[in-house]
This record gives structure tokens, C-alpha cells and sequence, in this order.
């Protein structure tokens, strides 16, 4: 075997540093964001018991998991989801958790399947939940904390949108209108399907479904009320609609796009009948983020389902949550031009030296990168800096300026034969040109302002 | 099947939130540090090819591998260590790396084996590479990082030491004087098991392996060299060794422990003739960090292996690196009181709300915990506030505000029906216990002082 024919193997990715970057970036504002909104990070093993998956998901899931056994001859899976595993950490400890319990964590995550655009084999999933914690109070935090997320990474209103629903708010609406309670099953499969297809193949699916005319009517509505923008403000058709509904249905949802409107969401987030989730597991709100311009498919989904830690042997506890995946977001952070060119990191200083022997360059980069701690060695009162230097053998001082240029850092330090006879160094500040002398002593000092200005200018 | 049943499998752990500060806490300071240090991060697959881990290690590996095949029957196995994805990476992509190359990464590995104290099936391991440079200023630089990094967790040099050795000096010194190039092999053997044993052990230990007197006499004068500190000028035993041995030999030791004298590396370092390392592939110098008590096994270990990237299909290219576990460090950081009790995020702000409608506070909330951008949306010019907020049903302050104190929080702001009478609110500093009120668009303003504050105190 010769070993350059060696790749990644299928649906994985090799991060260089370039993208390590962008998933850094990415990674640092999901675990920024979710902390500031007072979530705790977790995380469990990389493969759990391939039973655990089928208690959600039943055996199906099987086929589309990597699995094999261990020396005990165990069955076990590496994780598609992060989801049973959250589930079974919390039946665990559910009498000592306190609560609600706000936990958030960013696992990668596998799925044996085929590899296409936005679906990889190997991704990493940003899972967010409350447990213990019923109700719309707890539905619009993690709504909040979803679209906060993408505000941060810089995506604007206009970038991209968030629908939400309610099964169970919504189900009353159709029972108490046009469904009877033996189609809806055919009622929510028409409903997820509304917004995907064109006048002609509305139709078809209507009368694929056997539907009445009276329901082909109100599902044209719905689907009207939905392209209106879901705001019953803005939509003629969500009022006529809403107008027939149980009163405690519409006070509900126009509590809940008020409460929506207070975080500074109303122009985010709109009312969609047609977002039911696939999985059967969701108890009440559901929600979907995706591309404003609906070429991508969901950037993020959750919702409501209070069945979950019951399900995996735990006490009932209300639980709401949602997950997002890096492969689809990183695509539409490409596509809406959110992606800085270089994410790198930048270095503080770039040491320069002419001398000929290393060993007082190396004493200076080595006390520049490190903390200086407090005396009783407790707390660090000056963290170290990012310090770089050349490896070449030049001593071009303009050549090396040039690297030190390209390293992005605030200043040069010089270490020439002529100052350091004076036990000097020449400064020289990046940004400005200017260039000074001073005592070796002093440079930290001497750099130190150079770098607290470049960082506010 | 009883889901409650369901555990972690063996040898993996949970991360319950403050086990989970502990990693974070751990893996920030690699990354930081790696950073500092001019290292860039990078990452490959979770799992590879089956054959590529039998590059380096033959096929024995195989039996340690959680290993599986995918869709395609391809053989596949999840990483025992990151060494065999680097070289493929770099030899993939050699041509068009910037030399040399400083690569960081800090991947889970996996290992099929029988978990024991320090040692699991599912670990964190810190990897550190400088490729593509040879000689002992790259050598230097990755011990100094793995120093640092260790100092930067609050460890200091009574807490652990490094020992270096250079398996190439250290056998032109033993051949140069009581070894013969086919007792080498014995002579590596002795030297790896010599600060192991006691005095009895030893004998026993010459006595199996053949020692004639001569060579019994040296290994001692090793054994005490080692004792003594490791230092020529303090170790009159290593002084006696030395003076036999090549001039070559002797230079290249003393200019490289000044080297690190240099980083201000002295108290920590020393020479250890007994470092070999197990792993045949390494070519030159080889280090090892351990508890400076001698009751852990090594924490961190690495060296020059100039063979690495050709072995796996790249050019010849020399390369030099350590990996340090998490496994292992958190049981030295606990053991040496290195670790806070509690590693878990503080709160910024604790907000109070004693309204009967959640829209007011719902909306300070969510504008604290957003950032604020500039006009043109390409940089946030002031970063969000990590807010919490209780969710009892509670009107007493008091017991909101032991809530708020619990939480870390600088500040506590209050939103009452008759400050907000007047568009104003309570602002609690929570530090200095004093009370003010302002109006509601300057409390972002108020608080800030106020964390400011308290991050200087």
C-alpha cells in the first residue's frame, strides 16, 4: 500500500488551519452566546449503547449508524444526535439537577449516510435545551438564544428568518374548523408540504389526500397566510383564518409573537402553520431558522417535547430545545458574505533579531508569551502575549519587518548589536511606522500601549 | 428493556456541567497557550482508515482500535492518537504548507482498552508539531510551550519537572565509552527501567541482562547523575560521566540545557539519561513531563521523529512534538490544589422583575444579552452582558436578590411597578451592596461601570 494514496475517508473533513478557524469562530460564538443566556455546557461520550438510539427512534435507526462492538463484545454507536444522551444524563440525576435545567452543548455527531450538500458524514451539532421548565416563557428563551447565535455571527433580518408553530394550539385550530380528527394525520402531511410546492402541485397533493373542497379552500388560506409573512396584523388571510378559531388558540399565539416582539424579534419571526417536524416526539411549539432567500434547507429546528426524559427511563419533566448544524451554517454564512477572508489569529508582536547567538531573543519571546501571576501564585495579573519571530536565517531587517507585517502584529521588537550594547531594543509600532529606543527592561511597558491603541483603533 | 438501565459506556465519562468547566478550563489554556506560542490549530476526521494507523504501529494496533466498516465495507477505526492524520495531512498538502509548520490540535482519541487510574477508552489529548525544522531551537520551543501551558494552569516548577535526553548524543556516548554497538539494545533497555527500581531491583536487573562490572559501575554513575538533579555543574556524577565522553556530546547537552536556562526553563529541566521512550520512531530528542512528586505516570511526552512524514508517503521532512492527556493532568492539577472549586461562568447582571407582565423585562434581557453592532453591521462594537433572571413565581427581593448573589452576578437590576412609574430602575451593585436608581436607557450604561469594577477588584 503506498501511503500517499491515503484521504479522509468519506463525508469527513480534515481541518487546516484556515478551517479550523472558521469552525473556531463559529464554534467560540455558539459557546458565547449560549453562556449569555445563562446556559451551563455539557457533554457526553462519543458512543453510547446502540440500544439507547432505538428508544427514540425506534430500529430503523440502525442502518443509518456507524456501530460496532467493544472487547465485552457491547453493542455501541457513535452518536447521531446529542439528544439521548442528554436524556439519559438527565434520568440519571434528575432528583439533584437544579432546575430548570438550562444546558447547551456542541458534540460531533455521525450519520452513515450518503454524503451530499449540507449532509455530512462526521458534523458538528450546537444542541440547546430546557428541562423542567413548561410553557411559552421557556419556548421563546431558546428561540432568543437561536437567533441571538446568528445575530453574532453576524447575519442580519434580512439574512435569514425563523417560522414558528404550535401542534397542539394548531391541531385545536384545525379540529374546530375544517379537520375531522380521523384526517389529521393527512392534515399535517399536507400542511408540511404546502410551502414547497407550486399552485399545480398543491392540487395533485390535494387530490392525492382525497381532500374536500371546503378543506382545499382553507388550506389555499393557509398557505396564503403563510406567504403574507405570518403576522395576523399583516395577513388578511391569517385573520380570516384566526377569526374562526377557539379564542384561547389566537391568544395564545398572539401572546407569543408579542412575547417575540419584547426580545426584539418581530421582524425575525413569523407565525408558520406549515412547520410540523418530521419527528413524532414534539409535544407543542415547534420552530425552524432558515435562509431568508429559501435556498438552503433548515438551518436550525426544535421545539417542544415533554415526553423526552420520561421516554429514557427519567421522572416527567417539560422539556424544550433545538439543535444546529455547522455544515449548512457555514454555507450560509459563505453565502451571505458573513466570513471574514483571514480568521486567523493575529499575533501582538513580532520579535526581530540580529544578534548572533539566540539565547537573549529566546529570554525575551519566552517572558512575553508568559502570564506573570500574583505572589502567592493565584491569579494571573498579566496574561502573555502572542509572540512571534522569523525562522529564517536572514538578517534583512527589511525583510523581516515584511514578515512581521504579513503576522498582523501591533509591534516589532529589534534586537540589534548596537542598542543592545546600551541594554536597549528598538521598538517599532506597525500600525503608525514610528519607531523608538528603549530600555529592555522597559518593553513590555513600551508594547504593551502600543497594543491596548492598535486594539481600539 | 428498562431505559433507567442505561449508563455511560465503560471507560467514557459524562460531563455534567462542572466537569465540564474542568475540560473547558483545561483545554482553553492549550489553545491559548498553542496560540501565544505562534501555533496553529487544526483537526482531522474522528475516525480513519484501518490501514493508516498500521503505518506507524504494524498491525498489532489493531487489537487496541475500536474499529467498524461503513456502507462501502470500507475498514475504518476511530483515532487511537493524532500523529497518523497529521502526516497525512501534511504529506497530502506538503508543497503548499508554509514552513515550518506549527500545528496544534485537541482531538478525542480512543483506545480498546481496559480502563485503569489515568488511562480511559475515550480521552482529550493535546498535540503539538513543529514540522519541517530541524535542530534544537525547534526541540526548545515545543518543551518551553508545554512548560508554559502547565505554568498557565497554575501548576509551578515544585509541581512538576521535564526531563530531556537525545537518543542520538546519548548513544554516541555510551558507545564512546562502556557500550558496544550490539549491547545497545540492553543498554536502552537498562536505561528506561533505571530510575524505577531500587537498589536490589537494579542488581537484579545488571544480573539479567549480563552486566559486566565496568558496565554496572556506569549505569550507577547514571543512576546517581540523575539523582543528583541532572545538571553538570551541580552533579558530580554527570560531571565524571561527561568528562569521557565526545566533546561533541558534551557541547550539544550544555547548549541545549542553556537554551532552556534561556526560557527561564532552569529550575524545571534536566538532563535524564534514563528517557528513552518507548516508540521506536523517535530520532533524537525526547522529553517527558511528570508530577515533580513521582506517583503519576508520565503527563506529557513527545520528541524529534524525523522519519514520521515519509513513513506515511510526504517528503522528508524533520519533525519534532509532545501530546499531553486530559486524564492524567486533572488528577496532577487536583492532586496539587491547581483547580478552583468552581470553574463555572458568573453572571453579569441578575435581572429582577417584580411586574405582572414579562414584556418589559423580557425586552432589558434580551437587549443586555445581544451585542451591539457598528452602523454597518461589519463589527461589534459592544459585546452582550451574561444576564440570568430567576424563573420562580416569587415577588420577594430578598429572596431574588440571595438568587442573583448565587449566580456571580456584578450587578442586579430591579424592575418594580413604582420606579418604572417613572421610567426608571433599581441598579444593584452587588459588591458593595449601594443602590441607585436610574432611568431605564442608561442602565446599560450604569451596569457597565459597575462590572468594570468589579473585574478590577
Amino acid at each position: 500500500m503506498t501511503t500517499a494514496a491515503f484521504q479522509a475517508p468519506k463525508g469527513t473533513r480534515d481541518f487546516y488551519p484556515p478551517e479550523m478557524a472558521v469552525r473556531r469562530h463559529i464554534e467560540d460564538a455558539w459557546r458565547r452566546i449560549s453562556i449569555r443566556h445563562g446556559f451551563l455546557e455539557v457533554d457526553g461520550p462519543t458512543f453510547e449503547s446502540l440500544d439507547l438510539y432505538k428508544v427514540k427512534s425506534g430500529d430503523e435507526i440502525v442502518s443509518q449508524l456507524f456501530s460496532f462492538t467493544d472487547r465485552g463484545e457491547r453493542d455501541l454507536a457513535l452518536r447521531p444526535e446529542f439528544t439521548p444522551t442528554l436524556a439519559r444524563m438527565i434520568a440519571q440525576r434528575a432528583a439533584g439537577l437544579p432546575r430548570p435545567v438550562k444546558w447547551f452543548s456542541i458534540p460531533r455527531c455521525y450519520r452513515a449516510e450518503q454524503p451530499q450538500k449540507g449532509r455530512l458524514r462526521e458534523f458538528i451539532q450546537w444542541n440547546v435545551d430546557v428541562v423542567g421548565e413548561a410553557g411559552p416563557r421557556a419556548d421563546g428563551e431558546v428561540l432568543n438564544l437561536c437567533a441571538d447565535a446568528l445575530f453574532e455571527l453576524g447575519l442580519t433580518t434580512t439574512d435569514f428568518r425563523i417560522g414558528w408553530n404550535h401542534r397542539e394550539l394548531i391541531t385545536q385550530a384545525l379540529l374546530a374548523t375544517f379537520v375531522s380528527a380521523g384526517r389529521l394525520p393527512d392534515a399535517f402531511y399536507i400542511l408540511d408540504r404546502l410551502q414547497k410546492l407550486d399552485d399545480r402541485g398543491r392540487r395533485e397533493l390535494y387530490a392525492a389526500r382525497n381532500c374536500a373542497p371546503t378543506e382545499m379552500t382553507h388550506y389555499e388560506m393557509i398557505h396564503s397566510a403563510i406567504a403574507e409573512g405570518g403576522r395576523p396584523d399583516d395577513s388578511p388571510s391569517l385573520q380570516r383564518l384566526m377569526a374562526a378559531w377557539p379564542q384561547e388558540v389566537t391568544a395564545a399565539i398572539t401572546a407569543f409573537q408579542s412575547r417575540l416582539d419584547s426580545m426584539g424579534l418581530a421582524e425575525l419571526c413569523r407565525f408558520d402553520i406549515s412547520i410540523v417536524r418530521g419527528l413524532a416526539y414534539y409535544t407543542g411549539f415547534v420552530f425552524e431558522a432558515a435562509d431568508a432567500r429559501g435556498d438552503n434547507r433548515a438551518l436550525a429546528g426544535g421545539g417542544r417535547y415533554d415526553r423526552l426524559i420520561e421516554t429514557f427511563g427519567g421522572p416527567a419533566l417539560p422539556a424544550v430545545g433545538f439543535g444546529m448544524g455547522d455544515v449548512v451554517l457555514e454555507i450560509l454564512l459563505r453565502d451571505h458574505g458573513r466570513l471574514k477572508d483571514n480568521l486567523l489569529p493575529r499575533a501582538d508582536i513580532f520579535v526581530i533579531s540580529t544578534l548572533d547567538t539566540p539565547d537573549k531573543a529566546d529570554r525575551l519571546i519566552s517572558d512575553l508569551r508568559r502570564s506573570q501571576w500574583n505572589q502567592d501564585h493565584t491569579l494571573i495579573v498579566h496574561p502573555g502575549y502572542h509572540v512571534q519571530t522569523s525562522y529564517r536565517a536572514t538578517k534583512n531587517i527589511g525583510k523581516l519587518l515584511q514578515e512581521a507585517a504579513a503576522s498582523g502584529a501591533a509591534a516589532a521588537i529589534i534586537l540589534a548589536p548596537d542598542e543592545m550594547s546600551r541594554g536597549n531594543v528598538k521598538v517599532k509600532n506597525l500600525f503608525d511606522r514610528t519607531e523608538t529606543e528603549v530600555s529592555i527592561t522597559d518593553v513590555r511597558q513600551t508594547v504593551r500601549s502600543i497594543i491596548q491603541m492598535s486594539a481600539r483603533a
